[in-house]
């Protein structure tokens, strides 16, 4: 899968911000891919991009039209079918995280076919996995891993990106999640995939690579959520990740939708992802902490940060008040003294 | 899902005892559901049931024809087609565990409307799941979890089933496997649920009962597995068990099909099991260990186990050369002990 961009991101009549996390996560981190948005009347919120509708935005050379809202079925209403259709005639693929399948409307499937352009369901995954084997395979790899689901994993793992590229690393950001998929262009909707196939679908999604390679994979629930620690678990044996980073949101008294079930502490997220992580990778290292402070003034979340980072001995950030540039910092004095220490043939 | 009894168990030309597991289970287990065996020339191997052909078993009332057989790919072979026509036309439903769909064949899924009759695809679930809640249920659960897969939890849990039948307890065997499904006539192909939907699909499994009520879960993988062990994760929470019973198979050096991969001790299986049991049910105890001493003289076999259970202050059996009693008789003693305490109203 490589969706093709640019990206006209298409938002509907939608009224709340957070229906249109996809299209802001999109638009937000990779700026470049997105050429424009569309909206229709009655819709209040906003990407803040241009707006163009689908025949000039075609014109100016958009290649995909990506559904950017959600709804809470994850359905997809006809009302939109003709907007799609328009779309699909002017040569843009259609991108769409919704559980409804385009591929499942046959007016939609017909008309893409006869287009020959491409309908992406990046919530439902097509490539054939098979089971994992948890043979190491070179290159690095980072994983960020919650106290809780939507802690900011991904914004996390993006931020870390950013950090690294900026230090001049040879990096990869890896997709998790719907949002994730469409920001890289890539990626598997890892709670999607059959359990069966879950650490081998995790194994391919960031395959072998050069030794100095460092791919970040986007974390997925937590591995103290009653409903999704298999998830994280299986995702944590596949990615093998020589670097954990944990991430923790201020704002949370409970899981994310179970009011019964109490939230871990930071340090018994590090001791349950460490012990679980040594089963693949026996190097694995927690290396930093981010943590959402959103909810309190900028300076209330600075001293939190640096508290916690005392705590733990470890660089701690918000990584959008912040940059995650100390983290990256003290992972890479620590990887060149660790190579430093593999050249002189030094074991410990 | 409910498969009708009696079974007719199809066995082909199978000539590997292994290829016929699900034949065998079934036929060991639940000799009062099969009516007989069915294979066609070349076939070596026998469940050791009475051979009847279709006609046959038709007349003397069996209700599903079951494919016994498996091969590495889950593959159906043409050539079984006529025998499945045929036991459609006969009155028959018919049980595949493969990883093929009956349905997918369009001769197949004609025929079984046209009889009014049901194809069940045990391996692929059809139920529509929620996400898992965490929220605690009346009525007792024990898990059978494993130092790697295949070491006897399906068998164990079985023999546990049958002593507390004998003892006189309220007991649901509940399946997770093909094999267990065949057995329990439902039951969820748990490796094969979306992955989203593993702790869900474990929580609808053993629904709400009466207090007195005990609920045995076939376990599924380990969580020492590097493949498996997210599905052996969702299946824990999603069970919440009272009890766990730690299953083990002398004959293994390694995980099953990866030799790179060391096998959890016994201790260490009883104290991953524990940590991610008390997520969801603080009161999780280990309350028994089982091992498969196929692989050493009887004797030998039951000096392990004695072995063991002193090193665990724990009962220790071999369920198929010993039965279960034991590990039945000290959970129905310590159940009984708090029962009585709580009626006492004495807290610890």
């Amino acid at each position: 899968m490589h969706i093709a961009s640019p990206y006209l991101l298409f938002i509907g009549d939608a009224t709340d911000q957070l229906s249109i996390k996809m299209a802001r996560g999109v638009a937000d981190w990779r700026p470049e891919l997105c050429i424009a948005e569309y909206s229709v009347q009655g819709c209040t919120v906003t990407t803040g991009l241009e707006q163009l509708d689908i025949k000039q935005a075609a014109a100016r050379g958009a290649k995909s039209f990506v559904l950017g809202f959600a709804n809470s079925g994850g359905v997809l209403d006809k009302k939109w079918l003709p907007y799609i259709i328009e779309a699909l005639e002017s040569g843009m693929d259609i991108v769409s995280g919704l559980h409804d399948k385009l591929s499942d409307f046959p007016e939609v499937a017909a008309k893409a076919k006869a287009c020959n352009r491409q309908l992406w369901d990046i919530r439902h995954p097509e490539a054939e996995f098979v089971t994992g084997t948890g043979v190491k395979r070179p290159g690095k790899r980072l994983l960020t891993v919650g106290t809780d689901c939507s802690v900011g994993k991904m914004y996390t793992s993006l931020s870390l990106e950013k950090s690294m590229k900026k230090a001049g690393v040879d990096v990869d950001f890896r997709a998790t999640g719907q949002c994730g998929i469409l920001i890289a262009g890539s990626g598997v909707a890892i709670d999607c995939v059959v359990s069966d196939f879950l650490s081998g679908a995790s194994e391919s999604l960031s395959p072998a690579a050069s030794d100095d390679h460092w791919d970040i994979i986007e974390g997925q629930g937590s591995l103290s959520h009653p409903a999704f620690a298999g998830v994280s678990l299986g995702l944590l044996h596949g990615s093998q990740p020589d670097a954990l980073v944990i991430c923790h949101d201020l704002n949370r008294v409970h899981m994310r939708g179970l009011p019964g079930s109490q939230l871990p502490s930071i340090a018994k997220t590090i001791e349950l992802n460490l012990e679980a992580a040594k089963l693949t990778n026996p190097d694995a290292k927690v290396i930093g902490i981010t943590v959402n402070t959103s909810s309190v003034s900028v300076e209330e979340g600075k001293n939190i940060c640096a508290h916690l980072g005392k705590e733990f001995s470890l660089p701690c950030v918000d990584p959008l008040r912040d940059s995650a540039d100390s983290i990256v910092a003290a992972l890479l004095t620590r990887d060149s003294a660790n190579t430093s220490t593999a050249t002189g043939a030094i074991t410990a």
